[in-house]
C-alpha cells in the first residue's frame, strides 16, 4: 500500500539523517519539497538530495511566508489535494522537513488538512537545538533539570517567565527578535550563560558567545540561542 | 588522529541511529557501553548491534543506579581513565547512549570528567520524545507554542508552574512518580489532554490514553507522558 512519508532530514548535514528517513527516501516515486521563492531548491531539499533515486519526480511546491493564515491555507489545500491524488493513483509520495517534522514544522498543518485520508507515516529528525548540543559536546539537559524550547516569536511575558523557571533554554530564530531577546538576558544579568549557534552543521555554522554581542547585532536566519544558567561560555 | 565519540543511539528502533552514528560505530575498535545488572546487555548495546564491525571489542561496565553521586562518580573516574587510556594507545573508542547523548545522559557527566585530556566527538540522536511524536503523527509544538521537557523526578511545583506556562509538556520517566503526575493532571481537568507511550519503537511500544488510567496503574518503566492543551486525546 502506498502512502505519504514525512521525513525529517536533520538540520543541515546529509548524515544526520536517519537510516529510516534514507529508506524512506528511497522508495519514494515523488517528493514535494517547500520553496520559499520561485526556482530555489530549499534547504531541505539540498540535504535530501544525495539520497534521491534517479528517477525520482521531484514537485516543488510554493509554501507563502505569511503571517495570513487564509493565504496559507489556500496553498496548502492545494498542495494536500495533489498528494492524496497521488498516493491515491499509487505512488509512495514524500514530504521533506528541515530538523523534526514534530517540530515547528509545516508538515503539522498538512496532516491536519489530510486528515487521515490517506496512509501517513512520519519519520523523527535531529533538530536544530540537538545538533547545537552535539557539535558543542554542552549537554542540553541533565538529572532533574528542566528543558524549554520556544520560538522567538512567541509573547515576550511568556519567554520571560519561561527563563525564569528553566535551568536550560533553546530560543528559536532568534535573529527577527534579537533585540527584544537581548534586552531580556542582560535585565536578568544571563548574557554569560547564553551562546548562539547560527546555521547548525551547514558548511556556514558560526558560534557567538552572547556576552560578546550587542543588541544590534544582526545574526544569519537561522540562528538558535541556548542558555544555560549553570554554565560559564 | 584517534577520537572518543559520544553516539547517540535513538530510542529503540535500530533504524532511528543517523548515517553519521553509523559510520562512527563502523569506525570503532573498542565500544563502551552500561549494563545496570552484571551480564545483562543494555538496550543501547541491543540496538546499535547491527553495525558493530565482527572485531569489535566490546566493554561492559557498571554504572550504578543509585542516588549517591560520590559512588556513581568514583565508578565514573575508573570508565573514564580506561576510556583516555584507549583513546591515546590509538585506539577510537565510542560511548553509545539511548536517545540523544544531550538529553539526560550519563555520558555528559564522563564529559565532565574527560575534562578535554582527549579529542570527543558527540553525535546527536532521535530522543523518545520526538520518536512518539513521529510514531502517532501529533505535532510536538507548533507556531508560537513553548514545549517544556520535565524529567517526572523534577521538584512537583517546578512541574506545576511548567504546565501551567506550556502548551505542550513531555513528562519523561512517568513510571515512578505516577500517582503525583496523575494527581496534578487530574486537578488541573488535563487528563484528556495526555497519552503515554511505553518503549516506543521498540517491539514492545503501548500506548495510553491518560483519561483511561488512574492514579494506581502501573507503567512499564521506560513511559513518556505527551501533554497537549489544545488537544483531545
Amino acid at each position: 500500500m502506498t502512502k505519504l512519508y514525512g521525513i525529517g532530514v536533520g538540520p543541515g548535514d546529509s548524515e544526520l539523517l536517519t537510516m529510516k528517513a534514507v529508506k524512506a527516501l528511497q522508495s519514494l516515486d515523488i517528493i514535494y519539497t517547500p520553496f520559499a521563492h520561485k526556482g530555489q531548491r530549499s534547504v531541505a531539499e539540498k540535504i535530501a538530495s544525495p539520497y534521491f533515486k534517479a528517477d525520482l519526480v521531484i514537485k516543488r511546491r510554493h509554501f507563502p511566508m505569511t503571517l495570513d493564515l487564509t493565504e496559507k491555507e489556500k496553498s496548502w489545500k492545494v498542495i494536500v489535494s495533489e498528494i492524496i491524488d497521488d498516493v491515491k493513483a499509487g505512488h509512495n509520495v514524500g514530504f521533506i522537513t528541515l530538523g523534526d517534522p514534530s517540530v515547528y514544522s509545516t508538515y503539522s498543518y498538512l496532516l491536519d488538512l489530510i486528515d487521515h485520508q490517506i496512509p501517513v507515516e512520519t519519520i523523527a529528525g535531529i533538530s536544530s537545538f540537538q545538533q547545537i548540543a552535539a557539535a558543542t559536546s554542552i549537554p542540553l539537559v541533565l538529572d532533574d533539570e528542566l528543558l524549554e524550547v520556544i520560538p522567538a516569536t512567541a509573547d515576550m511575558s511568556l519567554i520571560e517567565k519561561a527563563v525564569d523557571i528553566n535551568d536550560n533554554v533553546v530560543l528559536m530564530k532568534v535573529a527577527t527578535h534579537w533585540s527584544e531577546i537581548f534586552g531580556l538576558l542582560a535585565s536578568k544579568k544571563l548574557l554569560g550563560q547564553a551562546i548562539v549557534i547560527s546555521n547548525a552543521s551547514m558548511a556556514n555554522q558560526q558560534s557567538f558567545k552572547v556576552a560578546e554581542l550587542t543588541k544590534e547585532t544582526k545574526l544569519p536566519y537561522f540562528s538558535t540561542l541556548i542558555l544555560k544558567k549553570k554554565y560559564q561560555f
